[in-house]
């Protein structure tokens, strides 16, 4: 499924099922938001995902930012989708929330298009109003972390049509927005660009 | 006000209103929440806060963890606690979830007080019932993040009467939960102990 610049678009998922996100044309990050097919009050979630153990042991190490072999689980920690490849540098932020009217607003463009009213739109066409919106799956973002406790907004490093593989692990709406942020040179010259969601028939 | 070990605790204040969030015996973390006295679905977020900024020189540069001299945002980007004074260690979590039964049963521990239980327990007594669960400022936990992208949950560094000074920036209903987490020996020899919220009243 083609997802024009700026724009979002979403796909209902059973469990099992693989899907890629696609950079189509390089340096484009993703916001990436999955949902509970049955129940999107239930979604993937960044603080629970950062922790997710099953021992004790497990438990004192967490990650930052999602790689190969993780899960991504819920705000029930329950696991929501599998991350299975990674044809990409792989730079995924998992800190940022999504952009929204007033974050541009605060930065001095109001009325811009944001992966906020991306997302409500696309639910909104599942049947789902006035969802709660969750902290997404950045992809392909490149925020680095710094010593100092610092992170910054950084160039992206995808070449055009690097993907991630996901698998979902639950019947679920995922939903990705082409961010539409161009305030912030981090998408290089050619600014918001188009992505894809190819969902993948098992042979 | 005396927040027993284990427990949750909140207040109501209004816009303006500082208060103390204090370590009574050292080596114990706080979940602190924040919610707008009038609408408890807009609260204190952390993926909002690390990137809150009003110009686009501001936006690249964000923090993983809060420090004195800085607002924490709501889920709309408004501004809901200030961070005054800082009387600890310094080392604050904004990545972890809090706990709740779900975590304890993943770590063998079935039944477990949490703090997702102690925060709706307060936030009925305010009169409002099955709220979205915010994550937590994690205030006093020791979670240091790593260059290759980890984090580490390690021993709390407070003494017995460390303590934050934060101030409310709207009418806001702050609640506190003394972590009953004594899974991992991060709270010290002494396991989990009590905190105290003391709202300050200016000469």
């Amino acid at each position: 499924m083609f997802v024009p610049a700026r724009a979002g678009r979403g796909v209902r998922l059973r469990a099992g099922e693989r899907f890629r996100v696609v950079d189509l044309e390089g340096m484009q990050a993703g916001d990436l938001f999955a949902f509970n097919a049955s129940d999107p009050a239930e979604y993937a979630s960044a603080e629970h995902t950062r922790v997710y153990a099953k021992t004790p042991e497990e438990a004192r190490n967490c990650r930052l930012f999602p790689r190969v072999g993780g899960y991504f689980v819920t705000n029930r920690r329950e696991p929501i989708l599998y991350f299975e490849e990674d044809h990409s540098p792989g730079q995924h932020d998992m800190l940022v929330a999504a952009c929204d009217a007033k974050r541009y607003e605060l930065l001095g463009y109001p009325g811009h298009d944001s992966c906020v009213e991306n997302l409500a739109r696309v639910m909104a066409e599942f049947g789902f109003e006035d969802v709660e919106i969750p902290q997404p799956i950045n992809l392909f973002a490149n925020f680095p972390v710094h010593e100092d406790g610092t992170f910054t907004q950084e160039l992206l490093q995808t070449k055009p049509g690097d993907y991630v593989t996901l698998r979902a692990e639950m019947d679920a709406i995922v939903v990705l927005s082409a961010c539409p942020h161009d305030v912030l040179p981090v998408y290089g010259p050619m600014g918001p660009t188009s992505m894809a969601i190819e969902v993948l028939t098992d042979a």
